[in-house]
């Protein structure tokens, strides 16, 4: 414990000074205890280690090991098909929880699916198409027991935008639908590879801040989009951004709007808001806010029908074709300008698809108490919209708000998916000419209390008061988005993402390190004021993995440190720095530029008579100064298990200088 | 010292054990130290700090505090015009160092610049422009002492493959130069504005590995390409790719080849290579190699003229105006699609351009022991390539072969640029026409020989011995250049060296602690087999900050560490884990999703019983969580200031529940 090793360099007790005999003190200080060197592990275990961590880090093998071939086979079988594991236990019991479930979210889903659909730009069939053959496909294969598959409002707007870039719907519908099926085809083979390749990590690459605020503008920007129905304007613009469709309706406000649509939909809209706030109030009421949606559709229909509304300007979503899924395979382009298109379109809309699937799988995954296998997942959820791009549907994924009501049903594993999917078949095939009469207000207002829960203004506030830095991500997507398009706020938030990662690894932080009173352990002086500076030693740590790109900095950051501390030492008149200490502790990986940046910094000291010690180094670290024999340059008795010992080594140097 | 710990729960010394009498353990196991909780920051000035230490960590208004207004200026002068600070300095002594680097360096730019402008698809005068304004406005501006500016190989191989990608210089010469000095303009802009606004540290953003594996391929390829003038080959492939090249040489064989040409060049190339050895032998010989090439061009030029070797299909310069350069302003392109097309190759050629230019400054700095603001350089460099293309010179660098031999022939300031330049201007307005007979294979063998230095072996040896990653990012550039073109070549070592930083934040490193024996000190089991895990504990350091691309891998990875310790532990029927401490020295920050899945793992952890302590989180790690309430969630006094002392506490726990 070198706790008075700050009244001056005479001072050489080094441990334990409290109690020890003297000759004990020596003995100790003596005994410094020699930094670990691993034995070198051989290239191909290395390589093999890294490539496991990497891509297998969650260790899928495992259950494998040391089991009979025939064992390997089924559980091969039931990872890829998840039903054939659950499906052995499944009982009455589990049935009753998943029928009542999934009833509740296919009264949920029908009307949002339609509203959904017109946010893609397409007819609203297509809609209820994605919520028959999707869910199927997903029970089968999918690991999560309570996410709620289907279209959600982020991914149809964001393809509504992408597509219509592209191909004018009101000009060339079927090309759009074409383009529609392409993207979401090529949707789904970059999901599937995305898991099968074990890259499932890349998405983590949008971080949650960004996330935050892209869906916070994109819930903003379909709100808006709303106002077109629920406001009865027939011209409206094209563009999502807010000053566009804010031009749209105060440019309409004399001529445009229709005040029975007007009231109909702030009806409908207090109603669902009011059974929405009822259902957040009292959890166990969660299921008036899920039905609705179902019954304001009824009832608003039924009042269309009877007074006419229609003839009064109140616009209705007419005719939904009768019949199941009609086969699209040829009408996906596998190839020329517009596969590249669908490709491109695709690949996006399936990386945010992904974001929300995985989110929601994660979340209630973690509240039940079981695994999920990322990649897994994205298999399951590329195969389904790789099918679901064959049978007429658009990109499916995970639906927040249809999941969480799903689990606050009561759901037990994904039948209830395939209970909703029935419903919607028998709406298919049945009941769509009844949705004849709805008036798109009530749609409108539906899709306004379904997303308005996308804005986390609380996840916000959060972020801002634990980072400035992620905030301004957030607040740069939300803006991005509702502001300009959704493409721009996405690419806000990935570029500051990535910004954001760029910029920890090339400006690391450095600490000046204290003592800390009565032990012998050195800490951040800024963190801890009474830790006190050694006179003649300074200690820097360097909290990061030595880089090329940081290398650099941290060798010219060093100096600087050095620079102003004998400034200070000037001025106060008091002895020069002979030692640098560097803890090591945090630099977990050092390359070939850091070395050399090492180096120099090693011979920039040595021209001002400042040695050099370093302070645990890691395992890698060690291996790689060696390497490159900088452990020889500096000398092997400069490198000390800890700062302690190091400092110790100064001080009793200095006295024996003296 | 909790040395015998690990001896079993039922001890409980915990400091100073070999000497304190019982009563001061009991009372330091109590007095554990509380963790450092930092007086928060004012927003504005932690944003001050952090836009500090990203744009300006080399502190430059340092020199500017506590000065008068005109002092002040006079310093601003200097800091934009280094020359007014050394010029002051300028005596006789070093006017003779330079004046002979400077002769020097000029006799061997001469013929080199004659061969980089082929390289670049350029006319043999542009080399020789490029070499004469260029080095006049850096030794105004710059600040290295050692660089010489002019033309270099990589430069001109990258402009003229991606200028060729554009416009087809043989059928669209005019166009082709237009483009070229757009492209020169728009690299120009690209480097003031990286310095200006002080985003120099970009550059850093290339790894070591992935330029050494750039020039080598490169370097590589221009070789390659001399072999057309170096046999004299008429009918050569314009792609630059080993495949291509060798297809034209071998197709070539019995008709293209010309014996005389491939006579006079293997005679000089053996001259300049052993000239080349002798400087390297003994580097006071440096000269020889340094004016070899002159040497060469004289020669052979004399022995063209003197048998007319032309006749017999030697191939030779012919025609190199006389004069100086011209005005090119009217020949940029400000706008419309040569603009764009001039400002995307620009910015790839500023990048390597200064890439190049940086390493070499920093390396002369180094060695002679001044200081170079990267910034400052990039203005420099960029404002020489903005007057550059205004008056018909393509982009110019500082070289590395002319710098080293600056350097060795003593060069003291930018002066030696400037004598360059003069005797360049000299040759441009009188000697020019005395090429006319200088034979294609010698340019060709002066061009060999200068780059194939810059395969450096010995550097992609040691990368290979330190760091596999970095050894395939090398390779990856390397062949890339090599197999392929120039562009993808430094595609894949942008790629790999992105790639490298991303795994680096997605996939840190963790590690299993235990206790040094005769120490409180606990380490990586791996690196220091002698030390002992505690039972009942298990310790776990995370090796980087926990942000929203490695939060998941984290807290799962801590999960799977806790998985396999316990199951060993079963087999072994040793007691159970109950604490779970969290090492976070090296966790340097942490964001939202970090600490979600610190939550996370913390309510999984509990679910088995075990649990959570943390010890020494850094200043804006505990701030963070504080504010996130994550300590109030696992309380405050799981929180210590090291891993001894959390350790102690837990065995103490373990002995009171007993």
């Amino acid at each position: 414990m070198v706790h008075s090793i700050s009244d001056g360099a005479e001072n050489n007790d080094c441990e334990t000074d409290l109690c020890s005999p003297p000759h004990r003190q020596a003995e100790n200080c003596k005994s410094t205890y020699k930094v670990g060197f691993p034995p070198r592990r051989k290239l191909c275990r290395e390589f093999a280690e890294t490539l496991k961590e990497t891509f297998f880090s969650d260790d899928p093998l495992r259950p494998y090991k040391d089991q009979p071939k025939s064992r390997q086979l089924v559980l091969g079988l039931q990872h890829v098909f998840p039903i054939l594991e659950w499906g052995r236990n499944y009982n009455l019991t589990k049935f009753k929880g998943d029928i009542i479930a999934g009833l509740t979210i296919a009264s949920l889903c029908i009307p949002q699916d339609i509203g959904y659909a017109k946010l893609a730009n397409m007819d609203p069939k297509y809609g209820l198409y994605s919520s028959f053959v999707p869910p199927l496909i997903y029970a089968v294969m999918g690991s999560s027991r309570d996410i709620a598959i289907g279209p959600v409002a982020v991914v149809s707007l964001l393809l509504g935008t992408l597509l219509q870039n592209e191909v004018d719907y009101t000009t060339n519908k079927e090309e759009y639908q074409s383009l529609a099926f392409t993207a979401t085809f090529f949707a789904g083979i970059t999901q599937a590879a995305l898991g099968f390749l074990r890259l499932g990590f890349l998405i983590e690459f949008l971080s949650h801040a960004a996330i935050v605020g892209f869906m916070g503008g994109a819930a903003i920007t379909i709100a808006l989009q709303q106002l077109k129905g629920f406001l009865g304007i027939k011209n409206f613009t094209k563009n999502t951004d807010i000053v566009s469709v804010m031009k749209s309706v105060w440019g309409s406000v004399h001529h445009g709007w229709n005040w029975q649509t007007i009231l109909i939909g702030a009806i409908f809209l207090a109603f669902l808001l009011s059974a929405k706030y009822i259902g957040k109030k009292r959890k166990k009421l969660f299921w008036i806010p899920a039905i609705a949606p179902l019954i304001s559709v009824i009832l608003s229909t039924f009042i269309v029908y009877i007074t006419r509304a229609d003839k009064n300007g109140v616009q209705i979503v007419r005719k939904i074709e009768t019949g199941l899924n009609p086969s699209s395979i040829h009408r996906i382009h596998f190839s020329g300008s517009y596969a590249a298109k669908g490709f491109r379109i695709g690949v996006v809309a399936a990386m945010i698809a992904l974001t929300e699937a995985v989110a929601i799988g994660r979340t209630f995954a973690a509240m039940k108490d079981y695994q999920l296998d990322g990649n897994k997942e994205m298999v399951a959820l590329g195969t389904m919209n790789i099918v679901g791009s064959m049978t007429s549907c658009y990109v499916a994924t995970g639906s927040f708000s249809r999941s969480a009501v799903n689990f606050m049903a009561g759901c037990q594993t994904a039948v209830s998916n395939i209970v909703m999917s029935l419903v919607v078949m028998l709406t298919l095939l049945v009941i769509t000419p009844l949705f004849k009469y709805t008036p798109n207000a009530i749609l409108s207002s539906i899709i306004i209390s379904a997303v308005i829960s996308l804005v986390d203004y609380e996840a916000a506030f959060l972020i801002w008061k634990v980072d400035k830095f992620d905030f301004i991500a957030c607040m740069g997507a939300f803006f991005g988005v509702v502001f300009v398009s959704v493409e721009v706020g996405l690419l806000i938030a990935v570029s500051i993402s990535l910004a954001k990662i760029l910029l920890q690894v090339t400006r690391p932080r450095t600490a000046l390190l204290g003592n800390i009173p009565r032990t012998m352990i050195y800490r951040n002086i800024e963190q801890y004021p009474e830790a006190t500076k050694v006179p003649g030693v300074l200690v820097v740590r360097i909290d990061s993995a030595i880089y090329f790109t940081n290398s650099n900095y941290v060798k010219e950051r060093i100096l600087r440190w050095l620079r102003d501390e004998e400034e200070q030492l000037k001025s106060k008149d008091l002895p020069r720095i002979n030692f640098l200490i560097v803890e090591m502790s945090p630099v977990t990986d050092i390359d070939t530029s850091g070395i050399h940046a090492l180096e120099e910094l090693y011979r920039g000291l040595q021209k001002h008579e400042v040695q050099l010690l370093l302070a645990n180094p890691g395992p890698v670290v060690i291996q790689k100064l060696h390497m490159a024999k900088f452990t020889e340059l500096i000398g092997d008795d400069k490198i000390f298990l800890s700062v302690g010992e190091a400092v110790m080594t100064c001080t009793l140097k200095a006295v024996e200088d003296v």
